[in-house]
């Protein structure tokens, strides 16, 4: 399948590195807003300006967005869903059955088959949390994220006055989690669940406590949570947190029995050194089953819920069977 | 849905509890190839001679076929299949491709959809190794089992001269475990990353060192493993092991990166008070897949890895999305 990648940042090069891994796929190019000859590749794959994508439609199998939720994806995914098999990994909850239906429709109407939010959280979080309760219908659920970077809570942190720049990590709290994953039943919200660690660069004449007065006052990122501030200079950032780790935990417990005296608990965790590389490899195997799908006129728009496993792997039925099973 | 249980030992029984957690599936009866009137469901609900199954063929969506993989499963599952949309968990790794051609065979000439191996390991697990070994192709797996009864093991323990009954835990090495799980590679077979403990009730009169070296020696099942044997009495039997726990990990380290500079590591852990509570909760969940595909006049035989997430539910695909993304 040809692949061609549409956006280049960290989530970009992670998919350019995937391709790499996945002897299947071969990388046409990557198309980017940017000027293409200040753009280089890591793979040193062809660099095309996005405008020009359309020319190269038929030389591509499958189109990888890898623009941001907040303001790219949106438009993207539902505008390239016309001429193109198109994946995102848009990962914003609330507005996810949006832009479903955004893509949907496009995708229906050109018929070529589409898929959304295909990453860590949601994706592979998304298939814990379906499996575990369809599974355990009588039980509760829980997803721990962290320790990793949130990129959207560090963005946050940097739209303050004063900011240069700053990483926001996310933490489990330790005694919540053990307690969960011992089988025992919390209650708390999410925001006691975690903590918030924020490391920032701030200007030299910026008010600190204001500052972080700001950060912990903040609605939907940081308010009601624990979240420490400490200031460093350039260099520490640099040195100390230029990693983008990131993981989590869905746990279900649940029961069974006559009198329900029985108690199961399923966890899937994630540890990742990178989040764009390992997300990378999401978007490629679910890449994979969008060529699939639309070889068999499959069209529309889909998620991870929708694929089945078997059409993730470039593995025969047979070989499926007896390596898996 | 209206399901009916082919077997009814403790898999049955499992399934029975589990019809009561899903409110679109309905229990039609449980068919026994003992006497019926000395069978008593847990659920009261009525109980059929095994060789009457074939009058009731259209009062039933999905048989649910609970016998053992060495003796039951293989001849049961192509036969019955001839006739309904069936499912099984059979569990013999080296015979699934074999039993797999056996039940696609008729379930194909009888335009039935059939699944198999939906359980733990073979099913939850397979599902687990084939997902993180697709999204980090360059990796190693990891299978750990245990602290869990191991049915097979126990049974074999039980065949020995002067053996009146046995319990066998498979309980996997700390050192191992921990090593892996921290991301580390380990390059130890299977019968050094978990140990044997067994809990033998002898006859009075039976040499219990003789019994304890015929354990100790068995081929495929303790030779070559550390293999614990403690002599108890029938009460202690009753008292302290009567419960039937299992439970295991999968767990993969991937790299990535560059220079595979970047690590990642999956998880997939279940703790289980009842293997077959939980089964049978596996094997409700698939036989709504099942049934679905056969709506859909997708017939043949499917695998766990054959399924969308999507088709195990009962929600419709708005509340899916909205929910679970």
């Amino acid at each position: 399948m040809k692949i061609a990648i549409y956006g280049y940042g960290n989530l970009g090069r992670g998919v350019e590195l995937s391709v790499a891994q996945n002897k299947d796929a071969e990388l046409f190019g990557i198309f980017t807003r940017r000027d293409p000859k200040k753009v280089r590749s890591c793979g040193g794959v062809d660099i095309y300006p996005a405008e020009e994508v359309l020319k190269y439609k038929d030389k591509i199998d499958v189109l990888i967005i890898c623009g941001g939720s907040a303001a790219d994806l949106p438009e993207m995914t539902p505008r390239l869903a016309r001429d193109f098999n198109v994946i995102d990994s848009f990962d914003d909850h609330q507005r996810i059955s949006r832009h479903f239906a955004d893509v949907n429709r496009s995708s229906l109407e050109s018929m070529h088959t589409a898929l959304i939010s295909a990453g860590w959280d949601p994706g592979m979080f998304s298939l814990a949390r379906f499996y575990s309760s369809v599974i355990l219908p009588v039980g509760n659920e829980y997803t721990f994220w962290g320790r990793g970077v949130s990129q959207g809570h560090s963005d946050a942190v940097r739209q303050i006055d004063g900011v240069i720049d700053a990483r926001q990590y996310t933490v489990p709290v330790k005694e919540v989690f053990d307690k969960v994953k011992a089988g025992n039943n919390s209650d708390l919200p999410k925001e006691k669940m975690h903590i918030r660690e924020c490391y920032v660069v701030a200007d030299a004449l910026a008010d600190k406590e204001k500052i972080t007065s700001q950060i912990k006052n903040m609605p939907d990122y940081f308010l009601g949570y624990d979240t420490k501030v400490e200031f460093i200079n350039e260099d520490e950032l640099v040195r100390d947190h230029h990693a983008m780790p990131h993981g989590g935990s869905v746990i279900r417990t649940g029961h069974t029995g006559l009198n329900e005296e029985n108690k199961h608990t399923v966890e899937y965790s994630l540890r990742l050194d990178s989040n764009p590389e390992f997300t990378g490899n999401v978007l490629i195997s679910f890449a994979r089953a969008v060529y699939k799908m639309h070889l068999r006129k499959e069209y529309g728009c889909k998620t991870v819920l929708d694929v089945t496993p078997a059409d993730l792997s470039a593995l025969d039925r047979q070989q499926i069977i007896k390596n898996f099973l």
